[in-house]
């Protein structure tokens, strides 16, 4: 990664990834699309929203449709239509989380399938043969998850394992080339629970290992916010400042912002997508619930602020009507809008980096943006 | 209507009907948006498809939200993002099709919505306040319908509640002009079940009440298909040549080519929206099942002749994969396809109807579209 520029008054930096299918300038968040679609919202509607790069899921892609399927459709862009960066995580949080579905051994993880039952086993080398078979931009290590809370010997033991098949995949990708004739750059991931010291171990182990990129995972899995950012504050501290610094699953717009200023680069989260279709809208004045009552006769959008096709072009009122009369092209609307919130505010964040006056501007943000709308506000 | 050609070996003709919101070349389908929402699909993807109008139903926007509140947001057309014509079915099908739970007098129905169970009352005149109140560019008398199969006493009733209520609605729309600035047409429904004394005595009634267009209601409610179209066959012998003639609620893509063979300008119908959803689309080779395995690893478009985003984006096997893993995107994808079919179909039909050989082009395609999809074609 090209690092473009430090904030003077805080960890904030700009960067360029450069992948074989785009640049992606970040910090930059990552819209989910765990069976290679991001729920309701087409490829077209994900490139107008300002998308740089989408995620997909090798655990999910795996049962459905199968990863040789992918590769014989000439992989995840040409099979899903979406012609931009794609990155997949390993699925290393899904199998763990399968838990009564699931026995971890020392060359990998047996489980059965949360659709059919059916047994499956991923090994660290089973699953980079997925992802070359999928043929992400970037692939992530397969990690063993920490529970949370974790004693410092629990939390030890599974930074063992992703540390074994972290190196495991670095060495089989280097000895199997990519299928789609393309580069695949390889993320691994930092465990080690809450546990300061086991972070800064797992760090210095994977920096032997000289990934393309520093995965953050094993966070916002319950702990406070304010222990997120503090680990995630320590980690970047120790990660070397020309490489990617990803934290995994998160989150809200503000630990976003909280987290930009801690120095991480990249995000992903079903948050906007799902709270979207369940009723909720971040806006620039807060979040709104357009299924309230209080927005039955509003002729005004979602956000007056907001150049999204659906603060174009709808009114709260109409969005009400939508998601009342159960009709999909509210879950449509509200999804493009989330997404478009938080692709912007990644927007807005990279100009305010670059004029130098993120930190004001992130403070002031951060307060706004997780209230409830103002009762007056447009 | 400007009747512009007619073809002089069939009745099929072609039209301009000009309305307040655009001008509406015919034969022509109009998508159905029973809640001021064609589903899962959003205006704009409507104005890629080619929709040149949008039906809405006055019973579902009357029980949600509610046709006041369409009033107060300036309409149907600033209400839902659609700006092109809009026709409101009067929602008397609706009504009577809920049986058990209305009443029939003479001067209305009385009914309990299907949603809460609270009681309504629909006349002539207060279906023509709803209307006034939406503000579609076309709307549709308060008709009673007939029951398939009825006696000829049956139908005789039936019809005499459509004509009284016909001239009501139409003195009241008289008395009582828009509310939006603009005209709004008036169709009147012709009924009279499978008896073709009755429907030629519902014509001439009709007629001396000179509405703006005449639809043909009591249709493809379980007669053949051959009975169909021998009572439209019958109708369009004595209606005005120079008003637009819409069948009601019809139908399959070989139903429209019949039709416009016996003279039909206007079509709506669920099915392409409903089939789409439910895993068929319909394709220039014939009857596409996108479920089946048979799809699995198909990497060419749905339809190789059709120029959709769908098409043009998205293969077989991705659609099928979508379908299969609860993907809202598919239920939006193949209904852009099935209704740009549609939409394409009547396009192709009105230019074989200017260049003289839309007969020969129309046998063709009634044998070929509802076939299932030969093994060997693409």
């Amino acid at each position: 990664m090209e690092a473009k520029q430090t904030s003077t008054q805080s960890k904030a930096r700009l960067g360029l990834l450069k992948t074989a299918h785009g640049e992606i300038p970040t910090p930059i968040f990552m819209p989910v699309g765990t069976t290679a679609s991001v729920k309701a919202v087409s490829p077209r509607d994900l490139s107008e929203i300002g998308a740089k790069i989408i995620l997909a899921n090798t655990y999910h892609l795996h049962l459905r449709p199968g990863t040789p399927l992918i590769a014989k459709m000439g992989g995840i862009h040409k099979f899903s239509g979406w012609h931009g960066p794609v990155l997949t995580d390993s699925g290393g949080f899904q199998v763990w989380s399968l838990k009564e579905l699931r026995k971890i051994k020392e060359n990998g993880v047996e489980f059965r399938s949360h659709l059919d039952g059916s047994k499956h086993f991923f090994s660290p080398e089973s699953v980079m043969q997925a992802q070359r078979e999928i043929g992400a931009d970037i692939i992530m290590a397969f990690d063993e998850c920490t529970p949370f809370p974790s004693t410092a010997e629990e939390a030890q033991k599974s930074l063992n394992y992703t540390k074994l098949w972290t190196r495991t995949a670095k060495e089989w990708l280097y000895k199997n080339p990519p299928l789609h004739g393309y580069e695949q750059k390889f993320f691994g991931i930092i465990q080690g629970g809450m546990h300061e010291e086991l972070r800064l171990q797992a760090i210095e182990e994977l920096k032997e290992i000289e990934p393309d990129g520093y995965a953050l995972g094993g966070l916002s899995v319950g702990e406070p916010a304010e222990v997120m950012y503090k680990i995630a504050d320590l980690c970047t501290e120790h990660l070397p400042p020309d490489k990617p610094r990803y934290i995994m699953g998160v989150g809200t717009p503000w630990n976003l912002l909280e987290l930009i200023l801690r120095g991480i680069d990249m995000f992903d989260c079903v948050m906007p997508t799902r709270n979207a279709r369940n009723g909720m809208l971040f806006t620039s004045n807060g979040i709104l619930h357009y299924k309230s009552a209080r927005h039955k006769e509003e002729e005004i959008p979602p956000d007056e602020n907001c150049s999204c096709y659906t603060c174009k072009n709808f009114s709260r009122a109409y969005l009400r009507h939508l998601i009342h009369s159960g009709e999909l092209l509210a879950l449509q609307l509200a999804s493009i809008h989330n997404l478009h919130f938080y692709l912007h505010l990644m927007e807005q964040s990279r100009e305010k980096i670059a004029s130098g006056d993120f930190e004001a501007w992130a403070g002031e943000r951060i307060q706004m943006l997780q209230k409830p709308l103002p009762a007056k506000a447009g």
